[in-house]
């Protein structure tokens, strides 16, 4: 039985302290994959949603220094209740707050997998690399699978390194995908809810760095069927969205 | 004359505190319905904003402590200007902070109308209900009947249990909609934005409850003649908007 | 070059501080037009961020008091590091506290272009307008380009006035667009959208004031486009974000 078919038997509820420019988009892309998303970053409440989740993602894209606290009692919740953590360290070679901000949560939180494009990675292990605010430019495979060893071992995590190209490691198995589109480029949040499918599938998984390494090729394979319909990022959103649901 | 028509007559303005994850949805839905919407959660002006609209909306779904004073000045400036306010508890079955604010914003509102799924109706008056995170599991037409009445004698409101089947109660009459398709529960925000719908159909009503009752019928129906059409939900998501504006 | 050849050349990151309601449909129209969103408003990190951007967006829809001053921070890092900085005022004709707000903004830092509905832009030079909530009613070009100019005047600034009609002026020109679709108004964030891609323009631009107006036409003959296709509101959203990015 493949990741997918598992988070569509069990339906994994996952609570997301994400940026809220995605909320919407995560949301109906993590259902549409079959799984459920709850959003909350009430520090009253985090424990209990994230105590009652199948997982927790952590994505600091436009993160408030008011948020932090939700964000380290959610990821502490998760690591006590055995369940997975994910961190996506949006933006995080863009400002000394959220360097600053990754050092506090992974400090704090074991975090089970760990999701960035290569400057954001590269970035958690003081390897030099080439951005332009959140985004990363430079590509070279080589480079990539050194930097997701690296994270994966200097954080004891899933490093999932995403670009065109993207590389899984846990620090001794290392897996590349090569499935996927630029079209996923054109449309806010795509990385983001490859965050949100990666958190769903690991709580649902045996071998883990497996189970991410299928998430990430199923996520890439619907947006080449997606972007073969479409006629730009309007209609691919779309066609996304319903591919990612089949 | 329709609610809906006279919706589309008045445009009626509704001010929404809502949650994070479906504004954007929500404020599209409401315009493709025929009214228009307007977001505004600052403490300092929250009562102006209220004052000049024709409804008032508040949704928990990503409710912060910082957050409930503007929600009870919204509702009670609706209450002083008599207009009509509506209360969506989302997620009030998950946590003690929910319920908490519930209790509050229901002591000190009096609200037309409360639309929730049956897992959050039923937690307002302590029927005992199955639920997960924010979706509700159980279903059964007598017991939503019952908690339809149950909300509504307690809180002199209209109840709007909304699932499978929806009931419509003000504490005498009961109306039930059949109407509606699965798909509505894949994609974030749609229980949210029949609560703009409502607040809308109500602000323009004589008879509150049957043009609750209309309102959510036309929903359903907008619903089934969009999944006739989609390949999921990506696509459903945009035949609904399209639908809900005919 | 057209000013779009030169943001598609350019790719110019844009920071927005900008409302909730539209910043996932903004991100993917920018994106869209070629252009990068980057979205924060962290006090901590917003100097860092327009620092490092092209252009920086500055829109009150959901405004909070607790969110001015890093709006503030990065408007006054636009002007040090001579980068486009524009505001849209939106609703600045409902509350005393938006009002406020802008007179704060406007204030502390110079705007390079400012865009709003006639109501909105009326406002902030006392000329009387009908408005209703965030929208505007009247409609009349002598007013509109006497508003335009008015605003470009007293803010030193050019002014975009929003309408079935626009009117871009920098206080001696003045241009007029009548391409456009009434879906535009259909659909949340339209106006907002507009704000982002006017920013990139400018970010790119040797004649700005020309350069608001090549933006605002390209986008109303999207808009054209995109409602010849369309059903409704949803599908007119998934084509006008095809044809943004044409």
């Amino acid at each position: 039985m493949t990741v997918i078919d598992r988070v569509r038997n069990k339906r994994p509820l996952i609570h997301h302290l994400t940026n809220q420019v995605v909320m919407n988009f995560t949301a109906n892309g993590l259902l549409a994959f079959g799984a459920s998303p709850i959003m909350a970053k009430e520090v009253t409440e985090v424990e209990e949603i994230a105590a009652l989740a199948d997982g927790v993602l952590i994505n600091i894209g436009t993160l408030l220094e008011r948020d932090i606290e939700a964000l380290l009692l959610a990821g502490k919740t998760a690591n006590e209740h055995d369940i997975p953590v994910v961190l996506d360290p949006v933006g995080v070679a863009a400002t000394r707050f959220r360097l600053q901000a990754v050092k506090q949560l992974t400090e704090a939180i074991t975090f089970t997998a760990m999701k960035g494009n290569a400057g954001e990675m590269a970035t958690l292990v003081d390897i030099p690399w080439q951005t332009k605010g959140v985004e990363s430019i430079d590509d070279d495979l080589e480079k990539l699978e050194e930097i997701a060893w690296q994270v994966a071992q200097t954080y004891q995590t899933i490093a999932v390194v995403t670009g065109e190209t993207d590389v899984v490691s846990d620090g001794k198995q290392v897996y590349v995908n090569k499935h996927g589109h630029p079209l996923l480029t054109k449309i806010t949040g795509a990385g983001c809810l490859l965050g949100s499918i990666l958190t769903a599938s690991l709580s649902v998984a045996d071998d883990t760095v497996f189970a991410a390494y299928e998430a990430i090729t199923y996520y890439g394979k619907a947006a080449e069927r997606a972007a073969s319909k479409a006629n730009g990022p309007g209609s691919f959103q779309v066609y996304f969205l319903d591919e990612l649901s089949k």
